[in-house]
């Protein structure tokens, strides 16, 4: 039985391990490279549950994670973030040590680095295959070959094409989400074929949990990215990417006040703890911020909604009450299921798994 | 000049403490009491800035946050959220040390305090005036009267009645501004004219940025207990309570692409920094998440927009450019305006000023 007080995130270590099992099964299976990313989870302690199934290559989104991995004794990282070259020092003292790839989508940084590496790197190209965050058009051969030509360095070795399907999160229908990932995986198998003579070695590499967690690998595709799928969350469980009883954690928060009068109850955990993450959970037309189901003191049910959080301040929460979760009284506890497990992670800062083990993360 | 390589909340401790002494004199002026809140800034050295102006009292939003700055001398605090009735043992070791004042709402949370409290603490009933986040409704005199009732114990003090009008911040002009502002007065002051004759001590405690910012306190307030002031942000620029010139924080980041096809750059710099809360900045149609200016490596600059953050992932932000942002290129830093700087500080845990000083906060 656990002794909370206040707003801590749980962690179901059971259902986190078979998460990362899932997976790394699938790629086994499926023949491509698993290469993680620790963005979610940013923790050591998990990473070992990766190693434990055969993982030796990652993904993260900062230097600053790189370095915090690497001292855990990683030695494969992809920094998923366009270069930051004002942290080229540190970026060369990481290449020292380990094999470190970056993603190049300029002239501009190509040639930065070309000037300014010491130690060797591999790189890929960020492509945009119709996110439009960031990357370099698919379509476009001709700043394509200018950044190859621009990065060609003994310090640099070309690893391939890279990208993030991010409008995935965005799909109306499974059928939307197919053909993002056709989309995406024909016009990089184009792009290979067009360099493949020059670099015979070059792979692509594709990464999001709603494809890689619903959809076959396609053939052709090296390596897989995804993240979130250690823990899932609500929003993933919208897309069709999980089940409730597969998401890992959840907030448990204690309820402070209870509304009869609009079905609502007050609790202390607010956006400095979930994060302003919001999703649309239909047949509803108010966006949620997290949905509340039973703590027992032990574990949290899915089967038993208590409510959704239909607000957040920066301390409190608003639930919207079921039928059931007008029993709640001030001093009870309830489970909120994130919208977004990877911000809620990092707000937290640490897990209490349900053995009531604190697992810190770089962030503690 | 600052070497900043990553994402860093800089903080003009002019500003600030202009911020600080502007509102400090207003209550001084209007012969309130100042009662600020703290969550924005969580810091022990910027509270040193508002006892140089002669604060002696503060409002905190949770039993941690009234540990941390009671451990740095302050000696009463009010914790604005509902009592937490899981952390008694923290409110009891904290009554008996400081002038502790605890916001109740219920029957059951007052006969709880009523059987639990060892010290003596003050209390306040929290009213709702029309924000519908939580408080009794300013009209429900027998629940009111129930509440009181219930916490007749030598160890409660009835300290008078507290609003928040978190509606303020969706007034669509200063009319309604000012309407919600006289609604919560009024109601209020009837309220108080009831019990005033068993409690001819009670006070009526509001406090919001917008109204505390722009308008007069109203006739019978006796305290006020904005927060956001102290850095003022995006939201409350939208809401005209400050310039631009006045807001005190920015996170300043690395730009790491551009995509001129588009007029966008990419930071490094997303929701882990800034947080997802937004705002609409008319006449744009779309939220921001916050507003890029230059940085000179010493100061930022309101007069030069260099863009809106239009969206925001985990750790990156895209940028809309003005004509100006156009300029800008890998390896530069911006420096972005928060929407909502309590958050973004909350997540920053830390602020460098423009003097190279690290300023701590509870959660460095």
């Amino acid at each position: 039985m656990l002794n909370i007080k206040k707003p801590a995130l749980l962690l179901n270590s059971d259902i986190c391990k078979r998460n990362i099992h899932a997976m790394a099964a699938k790629a086994h299976e499926q023949k491509v490279v698993f290469r993680p990313h620790f963005k979610t989870h940013q923790s050591a302690i998990i990473s070992e549950w990766f190693r434990e199934e055969g993982v030796t290559t990652i993904t993260v989104s900062s230097v600053s994670m790189a370095q915090y991995f690497a001292q855990h004794g990683w030695k494969d990282i992809t920094i998923a973030l366009p270069v930051n070259l004002l942290e080229i020092e540190e970026i060369n003292l990481l290449a020292a040590k380990i094999n470190l790839h970056l993603l190049i989508e300029s002239v501009e940084t190509a040639a930065f680095l070309t000037e300014k590496l010491i130690a060797a790197c591999g790189f890929f190209i960020k492509i945009d295959t119709g996110y439009h965050r960031t990357g370099i058009d698919v379509s476009n051969v001709v700043l394509i070959s200018k950044v190859l030509e621009a990065s060609k360095s003994p310090k640099l070795h070309f690893d391939g094409f890279l990208t993030h399907s991010g409008n995935a999160y965005h799909a109306k229908d499974k059928q939307e989400l197919i053909n993002i990932q056709h989309y995406a995986s024909e016009n990089l198998l184009r792009l290979k074929k067009n360099y493949l003579s020059q670099y015979p070695e070059c792979i692509i590499s594709v990464g999001d949990t709603p494809t890689c967690s619903q959809m076959p690998v396609l053939p052709g595709i090296d390596e897989i990215r995804p993240g979130n799928f250690v823990f899932f969350d609500v929003m993933q469980f919208i897309l069709g990417s999980c089940t409730l009883e597969e998401i890992a954690v959840a907030l448990v928060c204690p309820v402070v006040a209870i509304h009869h009068n609009r079905q609502e109850a007050v609790i202390y955990g607010g956006a400095v703890h979930l994060s302003k993450e919001q999703a649309l959970l239909p047949p509803d037309p108010e966006p949620v911020y997290g949905l509340a189901v039973k703590w027992d003191r032990k574990n949290w049910d899915t089967t038993t909604v208590l409510g959704k959080v239909s607000s957040l301040s920066q301390e409190h929460g608003i639930l919207s009450l079921t039928q059931t979760g007008c029993n709640l009284k001030p001093g009870d506890l309830v489970a909120v299921l994130p919208v977004h497990s990877c911000l809620t992670a990092s707000l937290m800062k640490e897990y209490l798994t349900l053995d009531g083990e604190v697992i810190e993360t770089m962030n503690s």
